[in-house]
């Protein structure tokens, strides 16, 4: 019964492969998912560890991160740098997690749903870095990219700098790559940097 | 000069996002790809954890398996079963793992590579635990998909069962979901059951 609730929890993650989110892949003309993203946010939490701010374990930063998006199996990815859709996300992504976790044995349930309460809360040193990661990760990536979701959707750079409070919570050294990019961007034409109304 | 190193490995990785398996995701008609593959395999080193025959450190495993495949990169995804890619598939991942665990900085560099080699090895828990994780994770996979990738490549049991000496070293209760699946799959025709030449 315990090992049958943890597969059906396993299985029901494979939909994170079919979540896509508005960065597209380094090297194919096409859109990451949440699973893809999320793989990517792991290794960056092993590799980067010695970037945060605070002594994190690295073990939980990467529990964290690995089902920080779970949620958007039942409430969809919502674009960062839309407005309207952020208004219910938090009331659709906490009935998500209610559900999704539910699947897991008990005791795995409350500690799964502990760590996405935890990242959501960005308190701990661990969220903090994590929510870090989660930030600068599709940062770095539309950088690389040369800046084409950023143009298709007319981000100006006042609303990547949203994030930088954000990251600046968890990593001074990752603030300080997404400053960079952010001026570089501007440069580039990839950011608008005129101001919003 | 270290952080930019570490940036650029975490580049290398999107790679990973463009190498296709043979086993398709649940919900659309596509290959699943290394990074979505590597998700799965961390996720499921943090669940199951508990199924390892030995007792095993849970970081460990995870990074293992978030670096596994990296290797394919460059030398690309031998599928289980082709017995002509085999043949140099071990030179040709040497070479990869040393161009590719090169770009991060010597010390990580080193500890990397050398996870690389204790999963390939497969001598210590850790190692054993995460093998058994990558072979019934596409077993998993195929089977809740009607075994459609073991039908297109005309796969027969005897192929399949070959995976089990490798759980078997990492956990007695995937070892039998495997074998169940394997029954069941025979029993549904997913897979061929008479002898290979």
């Amino acid at each position: 019964m315990r090992f049958s609730q943890q597969i059906a929890f396993l299985l029901e993650l494979d939909k994170l492969k079919n979540i896509y989110r508005r960065t597209l892949v380094l090297h194919e003309n096409r859109a990451e998912n949440d699973a893809e993203h999320s793989y990517h946010l792991a290794i960056m939490a092993c590799i980067l560890a010695e970037h945060s701010k605070e002594k994190v374990d690295v073990l939980h930063v990467m529990k964290m991160v690995l089902i920080h998006d779970v949620v958007e199996i039942d409430a969809g990815d919502t674009y960062f740098y839309d407005t309207v859709g952020n208004q219910d996300k938090t009331e659709r992504e906490q009935k998500a997690a209610d559900r999704i976790f539910a699947i897991l044995p008990e005791d795995q349930a409350k500690e799964y749903r502990s760590l996405w309460n935890e990242f959501e809360a960005r308190i701990t040193p661990e969220s903090k870095f994590a929510n870090a990661l989660d930030r600068i990760q599709p940062i770095l990536l539309n950088f690389q990219k040369g800046g084409i979701s950023w143009k298709t959707h007319e981000i100006h750079a006042e609303q990547v700098r949203r994030n930088l409070s954000m990251i600046h919570g968890g990593s001074d050294r990752i603030e300080q790559l997404a400053q960079d990019i952010i001026q570089t961007a501007i440069e580039q034409g990839m950011l608008l940097n005129d101001k919003l109304n």
